[in-house]
C-alpha cells in the first residue's frame, strides 16, 4: 500500500466522521455490541473462509508496508535494463556481478544469470517467482474481498437481531426510534467497513498485482534478451512500449 | 468522449433536474452536507481504490476531449490502406515518406516502415502500441466503473447516517417528514451519479475501445500485408469485411 | 425478431394492462412526468452509453424485422447445400451458377465459389462476413440489454425524487397515499419496461444470433468441403449432426 | 429428471404448504388475479426470450423423462467397455453386431464401428452427436432459467401494481392491511416459482448434462481405442480414473 | 476442514448467540415453525439441484474430516520428492518400493512407477486421479454454495408468508410487533446459515482445492522428472519456486 492509499483511507473516514459529528453526536453511532457482532462475527467468518496465514500475510502486505510505495516505475526499470544490456556487450555476462539494484526482482535474475544457468532455466526460475509473487497478491487481495463480502453480511444479521428484538418490545412507543436506530447502526457498521475500507483495499491490491506483473514480465523479457546477446537500442525500443506517452518522450529525452 | 456523449449527458442529467423543478423547488433537493458526504466520500475511496495519475489520466481521457469524436470511421482508413498499398507498389516502401495521415497509429506505422524496419518488428512494435492504448482505455473504464460502484455505497452510507440520527430525535413527529427526506437525498446523489454520468461514461469508454482495437488491427494486418507486397485488390476485399453493409457499398462505389 | 417474439411482446403486456384494468382504473397508472423521467433519462443515458448509429440499427434489426422470420431451419440448408455437392460433382462449381437460393449468406458464398477464388480466400471471406453478422447482433443485444439495466435506475431515481417531495409535504395526511402511489409508478414503468420488453429481447437476440452462427457455420464449413469435392453421403452424414432427433429422421426419410 | 428431483420437488412445496396451512388458512394465499399476472406474464415474456420450440423440448426433457434415472453410472459403462474390448480382440470388429445394450450412444458408437467407417469418421460423428446432446440440455437449463430470472420481476410488478392501487384507496384504513397482504402474494408467487422450482431444475439439468457428457466422453474415448486395439487391461486401468473410490474398488474386485 | 475451521464455525456462532442473549432472551429467537421452513425447504431444494449422493459425499468431505488437517505443507512434500529423486539415482527405481510415505497421492505415484509402468501411463493416471480429486472438491463446493444461495430465499419465503398472514389479521395492533418479528426470523435463519456457515465453508472448500491441485501437480511433475532421471539439485532448485519465501529459507537452510 501506499501513501496515497493512506491518505485516502483518511480523507473517507474523516468525511463521514465529520458529517455524523457536525449535524449529531458522535456518541449516538457508537454501540459497542453492534461493533462487536460486526468485527467478531467478521473475524470468526474470516477464519472459516480462510487460512489463518493467509489472514495474517494479506494483512501484512496491506498495512505492513504503508508508507512504501515499491513498486518501480516501469521507466527506471527500462534505463537499468539498458545499462544491463551494454555491460554485457562490453564486458560478458560476468561484468553483470557488480551491477547494484534495489529492486529485488532484477538482483535475483542478475544473480541467476551471472550464476552462469542456461537462459531456459533462468526464465523459468523467474516465471516460478513471478507466479509466487502474483499468488500472494491474489491472496490478499481475495481476503480483503471476503471480508468486504462478509462484513455487510454481518451487519445485516445485527440488524435482523435488533428488529426482532424492537418488534418483540413495542410496548412502550417513545423506544422504538432508538432501539431501530441502534438496529440500523450494525448495517452502517457493516457496510462502512466493506465500501470504505476493504473493497477499496482489494481494489488496490489488484492493481498492484497488475503493476508488478508488468514490472516483472519486463524483466524478465529482457534478461532473456540480454543473455541472447540482443542489440541494446533494439531492445530499448521494444521496451519503451511498456511506457505511457511522457515516460516514452522522456526516455527518447535521456537517450 | 463525443459529442453525442456530451449531448446525451445534457439531456439526461436536464430531464431529472427540470421533472423536479416543475414539480417543486430545485432547493429542496440540494443539501449540501449530503452532497459533501458523496462526493467527498467518493473521491476519498476512489483514491484508495486508484493511483492518483490513473485518475486524472481518465477524466482527461473522458473529459478533456469531449468535443472531438477522434475514432476514425474504418471506411477511411481503408481507403487510406489501399493508397498505402497503391504507393508501396509504384514507388517501393519508402514512396511513403511523403504520405501525410492525421490517424497517430497510422503515421507512427508509416514511419516505422520506411525507416526499414522488418515486417515482424514493425507488427511487434505497433502490437506493443497497441496494447498500450487499450491499457488506457481499460484504466479510464475501471476508474469511472470504480466511481459508479462507490457512489450508491456512500449515497447508502449518508442515508443510514441520516436514518439514525432522525430515528434518535423522534419527539416533534413534523420534524420526521424533512428530515427522512434530507436521509433520502444522500442516496439519490448517489445513485444519480452512478446510473446517469459515470456507469454510462464507463460503457462509452469501452465502447470506444473496442473501436479503437478495431481501426488499430485493422492498420497493423494490412501494413503487415502492404509490407509482403499483398495485392491491393484482394486487400481491399478482405477488409471490407470490417464495414458495415452501407459502408461496404459505400467502398464499392468509390473503386 | 419473428412472429412469436410479437406475440409474447403482445400477451406480456396484455396480461398487466389487464390485470390493472380488472382491478382499478388504466388512467391511476399514467403519470405522465414519471414516464417522461422514465423514457426520455433512459434514451439520454442511452446515448451517452452507445454510438447514435448502434442504437439505430439495434432498433432496425429488432422490430423492423419484427413479421418475418428470417432464420432458416438447419434442415433446409442441409438439403439445399446436399444439391449444392451433387451439382458439383455433375457439373463442377461452374454449375452453381443458375443454383437459386433464398438465403442471403449462401447466395453470397456460391457467388465467391462460382467466381473461381481459391477456397482459402472464399472461406476467410465468408468468415468475416460471418464475425461482422455475429457484431451487429451483439451490438443490438448490448443496447437492448443496456436499455434494460437503465430504465429500472432511472425509475429508482423517480421514485427517489417523489419520495423527497412527499416527505417535504407531509401536512396533509391524506395526499400521502397518493403521493406516494405517484412516487411508486416511476419504479413500475423502469422494470416494466426492463423485464418485461428489453431484457426478453435482448435474451432473443442473443438466441438469433447463435442460430445464425451455427447456420452460417454450417454453410461455411460445407462450401469449404464441396470445393474440395468432398462425397456428397459422407457430408450429409456429418451435417445430420447439426440437426435435432426430429429432424434428422426426416432428413433420412428424404433420402 | 430422476425420482430425486420429484421427491425433491414435492416436499419442497408440501414443506411451503404445510408451514401456511397449519398457521392460518390456505385459502387467504390463493389469489387468482396475482396468479394470473405471475404465470401469464412469465409465460408470455418465456415466449419473447426463447423459440416455442425451445421451451417445449425443455419442459419435455424435465418433466416427460421424471420416473427415469437415464444417467447411467460409469462403473455399468466401464464394465461394458471392457467387454466390448474383448469381444474386438477374440472376434474382430465384426464380432460387435450381437452385442446389446441400453445406452443409446453406447449403441450408436458400436454401429458406427461395425459398418466399418474409419476410426476419425466414428470419433467425429459421435463428437457432433455428443454435441447435439449437450446443446438440449444447455437450451433446457437456460429455458429453465430465464423462467426463473423473470417470474421474481412479474411477481414484483405485481406487487408494484398492488401497491399503487392500495396506495390510491386508503380512504378505509381497514383495507390497507389485506389490500398489502394482496401486493404481497404476487411477490411470494414469482420468488417461490423461480427458487423452489425452476432455479433449482436449472442446477439439476446443468448437473446432468456434465454427466451425459462424463459417460459419452468415456465411451468416445474407449470407443477410439478399441478400434485401434488397444489392450483391455490398460484401459480398464485408464477408465478406472472415472470412477470414484468406492466404485473403484467394486470395479476391482469384479475383474 | 481443519482445526481453524472448526473454530471459526464455533466463533461465529458464539458471536451471534452472546449479542442476543445479552440483549434478549434466546427464546424470542427459536420459532420452530420457522427453522423447518428454512432447514426442511432448504434441504427438499438442494435435493433437487443436487444427487442425494454428492450431497452426502460434501457434508462427509466437510464435517467427517474436521479434526484432520489434511492438506500437507508444500516443504514436506519437497523434500520427501528429494529423498526420492535420491533413491532413484542411488539405487534405481525399484529402490523406491520401501519408501514410505503418508501423502496418498505420493504413495500411489511410487507404486505406478515402482510397477514400471512407463512415464507417459504414470502421468497419465495421475493426471485423472488428480482430476478425480479435484471433482470431488468442487462438487462439496457446489453443494455448499448452493444451500447458501437457497436457504435466504427460503428465509425470504418464510418471511412473506408470515407477513401475508400478518397483514391479513391487523385487528388486534398490539400483535402486529410479534407477528412481524416472527415473519422476520425466517430471514435471519436464512441469512445467517448461508453466511455465517455454508457460504464460508464453500469457500474453505475452494481453497483446499486450489491447496490440493498445487501439491498433486507437484507430486506429478517431480515424479515424471525423477523417471526421466533429473538431477536432484536442479529440481529442488525448481521446486522451491512452490514456497512461500519463509519456507524456502527453511530449505536452503536443511540442504
Amino acid at each position: 500500500m501506499d501513501l496515497l492509499t493512506l491518505i485516502g483511507l483518511i480523507a473517507a473516514v474523516s468525511t463521514i466522521v465529520i458529517a455524523i459529528a457536525t449535524s449529531s453526536g458522535l456518541e449516538s453511532f457508537v454501540n459497542v455490541p453492534g461493533i462487536l457482532i460486526v468485527v467478531l462475527g467478521t473475524m470468526a467468518v474470516t477464519l472459516i473462509k480462510h487460512r489463518m496465514s493467509s489472514v495474517v500475510s494479506a494483512f501484512r502486505m496491506a498495512f505492513g508496508e504503508a508508507f512504501r510505495d515499491k513498486t518501480e516505475n516501469p521507466l527506471t526499470l527500462i534505463l537499468q535494463i539498458r545499462d544491463l544490456a551494454d555491460i554485457v556487450r562490453k564486458k560478458g555476462i560476468l561484468g553483470l556481478e557488480d551491477y547494484d539494484t534495489e529492486h529485488p526482482f532484477m538482483k535475483k535474475s542478475i544473480n541467476l544469470a551471472v550464476d552462469g544457468h542456461s537462459p531456459e532455466f533462468v526464465e523459468e526460475a523467474l516465471t516460478h517467482e513471478l507466479q509466487q509473487t502474483l499468488e500472494r497478491y491474489e491472496n490478499a487481495e481475495r481476503v480483503f474481498r471476503g471480508i468486504g463480502e462478509s462484513s455487510p453480511a454481518l451487519g445485516m444479521i445485527g440488524t435482523l437481531v435488533g428488529l426482532v428484538q424492537m418488534l418483540n418490545q413495542m410496548d412502550d412507543p417513545a423506544s422504538i426510534g432508538p432501539a431501530m436506530a441502534i438496529a440500523l447502526l450494525t448495517t452502517f457498521y457493516g457496510v462502512f467497513l466493506a465500501q470504505v475500507i476493504f473493497l477499496p483495499m482489494a481494489d488496490k491490491l489488484q492493481l498492484k498485482m497488475q503493476d508488478e506483473q508488468r514490472n516483472m514480465t519486463l524483466i524478465l523479457t529482457s534478461m532473456g534478451n540480454i543473455l541472447e546477446g540482443q542489440n541494446p537500442r533494439v531492445m530499448q525500443e521494444m521496451l519503451s512500449a511498456y511506457l505511457s506517452p511522457e515516460n516514452r518522450s522522456r526516455l527518447e529525452a535521456e537517450t
